[in-house]
């Protein structure tokens, strides 16, 4: 699952409005990292981190879409995600991220980082096995 | 947008904490429609549609990923979602998906439909045209 290129993250508005958008995404144990680009879509950054302000509670899926509908699976992960800034855990995060994709090396991520507590974990599959 | 086989349902809970999963899906104009399949995520199932009677805002994902990043592309839309467990409104969803994914045709979706009202459409692309 850590291998996955990207992941869905949902969070929700201080209203419980859920939001969901495409992220990349770096795994280190239970803790998971995605960051913002601080590119076009400054809107979205913006309200996926206000939400995150509001409410801390995530949910992040990774799943696998196929034509033969007995090789879907997904991963989805609950957590308790945080802004951070700057600092080591920033740097860690982007670390990971650049480490992961060779498209951030050029041209590391120069957001915040959003830091993932995973709490909860569920995973499906069509066929077993 | 509509073309795509696969996106991604955030729902909240009644407490606000989001959730999301894939989904298969089809289009109407503004109206979208997604079904509950009745087999093995029945626990999933259960927690879209408990979310959904709890907090009828959903955010719907539909992304392009490439690792060439500048072809990247998402189309996002919110909305407002009812479940709807059989009459005519449930047998034009089934109707819908049936005619889009031939994997339904031998085995209609059997649970109840989500039917969301669009009320807001947000898209982004890497590159321009």
């Amino acid at each position: 699952m850590g291998a996955a290129r990207v992941a869905r993250l949902a969070t929700a508005d201080a209203a419980g409005r859920p939001h969901v958008v495409p992220v990349t995404f770096a795994v280190d144990g239970d803790t998971l990292y995605t960051a913002v680009d601080q590119k076009p879509k400054r809107t979205t950054a913006l309200k996926r981190l206000d939400n995150i302000s509001a409410r801390p509670d995530v949910s992040l899926l990774v799943d696998h879409y196929d034509e033969d509908w007995d090789r879907l699976w997904w991963v989805r992960l609950d957590g308790r995600a945080r802004v951070v800034d700057d600092g080591p855990e920033h740097d860690r995060g982007v670390q990971l991220l650049v480490a992961k994709y060779e498209q951030y090396r050029a041209r590391p991520p120069a957001g915040p980082v959003i830091v993932i507590e995973v709490t909860g974990r569920r995973t499906w599959s069509a066929s077993p096995g």
